[in-house]
């Protein structure tokens, strides 16, 4: 554990709308951190405005910076002088104990990776977060976005390093780790997670294949994936959180008076409803409407199949589908 | 355009429970689709218990079943008898004009294939679905799980009937399709992506590389991927939206009285507190501590990660990480 003052290296040029939300973080970030913003010192200074500089933040001059637009390798060809490879200097000589960048992720881990080195033993670094929700646990998620295509002695090592970041974050002593999956059971997943589930068998504390349900549920505090599949299910997670809050606004709004349990009910019957999915997936590319839903699904669900399936065969799915591929047999070219 | 009654044959023996929830939805369901419930007779009859049969419904013997736990293969050996053949049967000889199964996805996969067939020119179906929120208007999803790893071809095939699926079931005349990747630029996605994103230029409506945020909005109709990440996208969406409706609740439950705006922002802040993930990643396996946001984080995204930062710096999780590797390479084994 560390003792004392916490100075984090805060990447003042690399996000979408410049340093303007940084500096605004910066300054009303309690004092308790010292905080160095590093980016062109006119042009922070510029943001900082008639404001003054509290004690305990400093600025450290880097005249270049990597934008998000940029390619990743753009960091280690000639801008040495960017904002992310001042900060991750800053770090590796102990200027800093940290660094944070709102900017281009690849740029950032190609930075931490050259300037700060990876942990002998680790041949790739992982980008984790941590998902929670109502009685739902905790959960690291890792990777999200170091990567993309993982090799399963990568997940493996996402597998040991996600143990040690539940452990520290978390404080959870023996973390349970689950690789994430399509399903549980072992014919499940491509090549990549087959074999990394072979090699994760040693892990203490592995419990298997898991899928995206158990991620956000509280029978893993590890989820392993690559950062492909990562980068999906986080940004579904959020976007899916945010248009759920623009339901349950709406849903409440559309009450008068005091909400008991009874339009508690309405309230979270009303946020599903305006978000479902379908109850079932319509099997494309065969002779026929088929739908699959869950095994788990309720009457309710099944119904709602039922429905979906007759709809198809009304919108004669199978017809344009089938047509399509008749053209693209007889022009030799994709049908749109 | 189909006209006159829709027959619909309805697994009855597929599902986690049984056919009790396949029999409930049956006799519930509106009498203007007859259904076929196909199953063991006696058992389907059992679950029927003393209820009349409405004309709608007639049972379709189908003395074995393929279970969530069997090898979807097993549909195909042995189990010839088995309801989803027997259903998929009914629609080839058209007995019945679709199949709604609740059962195994895989089997349900394969028993379509070779009991429909697939459409001349489609080499692998694909699973899709209809995600839709608020303002995100509706977006075609596939494939969520009739594969797992995808090959470019495969991804276009999908494009295809993707957009047949969107003009049939939503009405849009001109779809849009997005390949689901991490991110919008050409550098994104891996070797299937990347190559599936040059042989889709030449599809009308392509829209490029999509990233998940993208499929829950209103910038494309469709959008493609392999089923392993579209069964990760599909599961995290409902969960999360689970989570969300819980959260809502208790949020509202929360307050007493008439809920204005401002309770209502109220609320909506609740939800997403209670679920909100970090606001960045922590870069785990580089010699120091390095947390990475969205290019687009906001003051609170950055103050959030620069909390999450100094957490970590305290908690160590650095040694933590390097301690594993350590122990992994002496004893040449993985730490737990």
């Amino acid at each position: 554990m560390k003792s004392g003052r916490t100075a984090v290296a805060l990447d003042g040029m690399g996000g979408d709308q410049g340093p303007g939300p940084v500096m605004e973080a910066a300054l009303d970030f309690p004092d308790d951190v010292d905080l160095m913003l590093v980016g062109s010192v006119p042009v922070l200074r510029e943001h900082l405005g008639s404001r003054p500089l509290p004690g305990h933040i400093t600025l450290l001059d880097a005249p270049e910076s990597v934008s998000m637009a940029d390619d990743p390798l753009a960091v280690t060809w000639g801008r040495r002088g960017s904002s992310l490879l001042v900060a991750a200097q800053a770090v590796r000589t102990g200027l800093a104990d940290a660094m944070v960048t709102p900017g281009n992720t690849g740029a950032a881990v190609l930075a931490a990776a050259v300037r700060l080195r990876r942990v002998p033993g680790v041949r790739n670094p992982a980008l984790a977060t941590v998902l929670r929700g109502p009685g739902a646990g905790q959960t690291v998620l890792l990777d999200i976005g170091a990567t993309v295509v993982a090799q399963p002695e990568w997940l493996v090592e996402f597998a040991v390093m996600g143990v040690q970041y539940a452990r520290a974050r978390l404080g959870v002593p023996h973390p349970r780790v689950g690789l994430l999956s399509n399903g549980h059971e072992v014919t499940k997943g491509g090549p990549a997670q087959r074999d990394a589930h072979l090699m994760l068998a040693t892990l203490p504390g592995y419990v298997g294949q898991i899928e995206a349900y158990d991620v956000l549920s509280d029978r893993v505090d590890v989820a392993v994936t690559d950062g492909f599949t990562g980068d999906v299910m986080l940004k579904t997670y959020e976007r899916t959180l945010d248009l759920t809050a623009l339901a349950a606004v709406s849903a409440v709004r559309s009450f008068s008076g005091s909400l008991a349990d009874r339009r508690a009910r309405q309230v979270s019957q009303a946020v599903r409803d305006a978000l479902a999915a379908d109850s079932g997936g319509v099997l494309l590319g065969v002779r026929g409407v088929c739908v699959v839903c869950h095994g788990a699904a309720t009457a309710h669900d099944i119904a709602g199949a039922v429905r979906l399936a007759a709809d198809c065969v009304r919108a004669d799915v199978t017809g344009g589908v089938t047509a399509a591929f008749a053209v693209a047999r007889r022009t030799d070219r994709i049908a749109g």
